[in-house]
């Protein structure tokens, strides 16, 4: 199995994705895209996309984008992330776009944005994240 | 209706809480705390609290604590917020304790813990949040 | 006196720049850049920049970036920020260059990057920030 | 020497310190606070201490509470902190008390809270820091 199927392995062990109806929508080294359409239970009371999904999003395509940059079988544990709200979550579907911007042994930097699609087809940008990635052994079987 | 009932009330709408099986715990001006018992769908891929769902609890810990100091009506948006995550999320239920730090008439500054409760019924502190949040008028009906 | 004039006076009124020997060097509607030479008085115990100045650098081009486009009078207060390291501060100068990724009449979205400028010329990429940045009216004369 | 001793030998040799007249006024396993009285070389443009100082010395008070619980010759970087301003910088004195929140051989995770002195003694909090610091080898001789 190559390190970029085990991306694709790890996010479709996380019951979490599942839960928000997420996908990988594209993967290369050092790059993640994951998208996720507009559900009424993804809300904040306003009826609009929750912060919390948008971060969850932006940390996973964070992440995944650290993770295919290790050496095989290499995995990531969140190591801290902050996210700006620069618009409101309103639009059809959020689309988190992760990079590496300096992979390392042990810490990977990553930036993330998270786009949602407007009903043209446009998109907006509504957060941006900066995260720190750790380097973690391959769990044991 | 009090300003605290407003945010029981906005927690009730938020899709998203009833989502993760979240619950408000406690609520008192300034403060507020959330829980949400473990669940396999909300899992990252080694079965532990996904990151996202520890600072989704967290933003609303901060959230809901702002939006309680505000006048009567007022509610809050989320400017910004980082989470570090000090140990794995493993534990039988998430429980975030948020505080205002400094209540503002424009922004608060909000410090939110997040707490994995132990078979045993101990706690131990998995994440910590800094996060601002923006007081907005109330939504037009 | 236009915005862009009141920028830089701004920053020539800044005591802690003088004592940097930090210079403005380029300014546009939403972007600031700010270089500071090497000097061995700004540094911490390994002899290479202190993250405290790279850290003031990226601030203050963050800060005269969202100021250059409030309107006439406007002035910017330093909500909070976040810097990562990415790599160590080794260099002849450094020189952060900051943008505004979402201006607002209450808050403005930034990043900056700060590089390293090494002997030959070249740059590295040492630590990138994003910032809020809050509008407050003209202080009283 | 002991750890703490090489605590107090890091903070001597940092140019920095000098500069900004800061002093080492507490040190104890996993504690450090630093002092800095104002002065008019550490201001921004309204005549308060930049945030850049108050960020400084934060960073410094995290990162040698930090490398105070490292074994015998370890040293810190900072990986990335953020840091939130909830009062303006006013005051005949910055203080800055960090602490470890979670130990660790490679990661620490610290915060900081920046207090302003007062004229009348009191202090009141200004600005706030959570820290990721990274534990480094000892520098070779």
């Amino acid at each position: 199995m190559s390190q970029l199927e085990r991306v694709r392995a790890a996010f479709a062990a996380q019951g979490f994705m599942r839960t928000l109806g997420a996908e990988l929508t594209a993967l290369a080294p050092g790059r993640c895209v994951i998208t996720c359409e507009f559900r009424a239970d993804l809300t904040q009371h306003h009826g609009l996309f929750h912060a919390g999904v948008l971060t969850t999003l932006a940390d996973n395509a964070c992440g995944f984008a650290a993770m295919s940059l290790l050496p095989d079988g290499g995995e990531v544990l969140s190591v801290e992330f902050k996210t700006s709200f620069l618009r409101p979550g309103a639009g059809t579907a959020a689309i988190a776009r992760g990079e590496v911007l300096k992979p390392g042994r042990t810490l990977s930097f990553c930036r993330a944005d998270v786009f949602m699609r407007q009903p043209d087809g446009s998109e907006t940008l509504a957060a941006t994240m900066l995260a720190t990635m750790m380097a973690a052994a391959p769990a044991p079987r």
